[in-house]
């Protein structure tokens, strides 16, 4: 059995991330490794809980932990305070206490909103992360972004706050949705880009990534693995996203302009992510910052994954500049694009020349009419 | 002019506390020397920003901030998630970004929700404190704790999360209800009795401390500075209450017992407090921890600060013992106590027999019928 744990050395909170195959049916004693209090919540939604909540329980039950557990509704909008203030209402019930545990079982959304409950409840009580998700296993469940959405706006009220421990089981992919799994893959790519060159060439040779059955269970541990590693790497460096931590924007700055542009509906986040990373490497190339054969290589690791590589037809170009200065990012007006130097780096630039983008934007569009 | 700057060295988020008379009308220059954004919300309640809130604003806007400015209701029963949650909706509003401030002008109620309100916005924004009752001066504004009520408990919800200044003018405190103020001084007699035998004495040489105005300004700035250091020295040391700041608690045991037993309205947290100094000195003599003359000098500043010494008839023995058993202070059944042991110096203790503490708390009661 692989089995593998990466160090996340954060100065003040370090915490170790566990990634195995059937970790699951070990939650209860890696928990139990850890010295908190016996009363654990359990949080997930009916969707995750339907598949692995069975599992997870008595693993924790097991490990002699009085285990509770809490669903939120599964999606997207019901990220809210409305639905974490319903998870107090729970911890309150079954007497959570300070030396308590929150353990998440789901994807991003029941990982944030539950990191959120714990940064918050008693001041902050223990919290486990066990992503189920790609995205979450890769992204979401490392570096301490917790939150939840205003009705006006993502992620606008949260908190940084870390967890005790992140327990990744590779097999519980099996039943995620491929196009939910090809979104994580785009993070995936992210990483190889702007971190890790290895990484790069991994998913290069794998020829199709675009489901769990595309790759070796060798295979998906190293990506896995290597994807917590970069993160871990950046968000230590960075724990307050003070500098380097910017350049895991890879992608996303045309990525977010896209997916709220198509209404969060019509694009997975991953699916964005894939389209800024495609721009995103135009710009480098128009810049010479780097060369079309690795703009090609990008591109064609992209394709292989099965995510779009060019920007909806319905999407305009100048809604999408206009979005750009309204983004988080912006600086005094000129727009922060993360752009690779070569594979494994990448730099923060504030002067891309704005027709630049226009025009690397309309080629991206154009593409697609003649396909 | 007096002015004193209390540092609160806290290993990752340092910070100053400005003592001086007519502070709030520099109130924007000293802003302006921490180089935030020019972006603030001041957040008061309709009371204390009829009395002050032109003043606070003038100075600011004189300094260039752009100011605006949020009220919630006045009252403890407005400390709720609900309120923040409109201050969240004011922020979207004005579009507070990651560099913007809120400030809180108010006592303890606004400098809590706001502080949890700071910490939760975008992750995190800048935070300042002005403090306008004694109590808020001494206590609430300092040690980063921050949050609001749960309809079934209090301060369940909330976060640690430092100011980057606490500016406090001692002239608001000429209009404070003197009842408030003298809940305040139960505090600053708190600091004398387990930190700081200096001002213990200088409180003792006062005589009268019922009123602002029982004292001289040179006195009241001796005070605050005095209390303020004692919090600031201990919460320094135990940022995160893992131990020495549990002296803190000194009175609050019976205090939050008899507080809530009194359904939160008929005694004021520091006239709790003031009973619960005088059973803890009962306790800790009763078990020759220190000395009946320390006792009774304790009682007279206490009663020369027109606090309560007694326990309110209503209240039955066995309801507090009850009490105090659901303290989020106990541990394994042991209700842990801040005992004194000289003028200046508390412990902790969980070793207090339960018999001795009915005793102790009948005897308290006893004393009301007499009078
Ligand atoms: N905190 C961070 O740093 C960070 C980073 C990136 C994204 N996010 C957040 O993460 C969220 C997106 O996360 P996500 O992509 O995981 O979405 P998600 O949590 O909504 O999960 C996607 C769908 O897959 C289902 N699912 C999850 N695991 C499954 C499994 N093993 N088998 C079958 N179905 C499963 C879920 O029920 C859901 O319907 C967003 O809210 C985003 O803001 C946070
Ligand atoms: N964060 C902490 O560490 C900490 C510590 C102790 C108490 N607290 C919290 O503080 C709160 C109590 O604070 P408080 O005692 O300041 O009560 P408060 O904030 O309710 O203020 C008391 C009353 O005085 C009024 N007021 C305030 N300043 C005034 C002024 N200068 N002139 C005239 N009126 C004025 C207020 O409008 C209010 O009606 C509680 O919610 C408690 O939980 C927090
Ligand atoms: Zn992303
Ligand atoms: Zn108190």
């Amino acid at each position: 059995m692989t089995q593998s744990v990466i160090p996340v050395n954060l100065p003040q909170n370090a915490y170790e991330i566990a990634l195995a195959s059937d970790s699951l049916d070990r939650l209860g004693s890696w928990i139990k490794s850890l010295n908190l209090g016996r009363k654990l919540m359990l949080v997930s939604n009916p969707t995750v809980f339907g598949y692995y909540g069975k599992r997870a329980v008595a693993s924790l039950e097991t490990a002699g932990f009085e285990v509770h557990h809490h669903l939120f509704p599964d999606g997207e909008e019901y990220k809210t305070l409305d639905a974490v203030s319903q998870l107090y209402d729970a911890a309150l019930e079954v007497g959570l206490e300070r030396n308590s545990t929150f353990i998440a079982l789901g994807g991003g959304v029941v990982g944030d909103m539950t990191g959120f409950a714990a940064a918050t409840w008693l001041r902050g009580i223990n919290f486990i992360q066990v992503p189920t998700t790609l995205l979450a296993m890769v992204d979401a469940s490392i570096g301490g972004k917790t939150g939840v959405n205003h009705p006006q706006g993502k992620n606008l009220i949260g908190a940084f706050y870390q967890p005790s421990l992140v327990l990744i089981d590779p097999i519980v992919l099996g039943t995620l949705p491929e196009r939910e799994f090809r979104a994580g893959i785009a993070e995936v790519i992210k990483y190889g880009v702007i971190w890790d060159a290895d990484l790069f060439r991994q998913l290069e040779a794998a020829k199709r990534l675009a489901s769990p059955s595309d790759i070796s269970n060798q295979l998906l541990h190293e990506i896995l693995m290597r994807s917590c590693q970069a993160k871990a790497e950046v968000v230590s460096q960075d724990e307050k996203e003070a500098g380097l931590r910017a350049i895991l924007n890879y992608g996303h700055t045309i990525g977010h302009a896209v997916e709220s542009l198509t209404g969060y509906t019509e694009l997975l986040h991953g699916e964005g992510v894939a389209i800024g990373m495609i721009a995103a490497s135009r710009l480098a190339l128009a810049l010479n910052l780097w060369s079309a054969e690795e703009d090609a290589r990008q591109a064609q690791v992209i394709g292989n994954a099965g995510l779009p590589t060019t920007i909806p037809p319905g999407v305009d170009i100048d809604a999408i500049l206009a979005k750009l200065q309204t983004d988080k990012k912006v600086k005094d007006g000129q727009v922060r694009f993360v752009l690779p130097t070569s594979i494994g780096h990448a730099i923060v630039s504030d002067r891309v020349p704005p027709d630049l983008i226009h025009e690397t934007l309309a080629s991206l569009q154009k593409e697609t009419v003649q396909t």
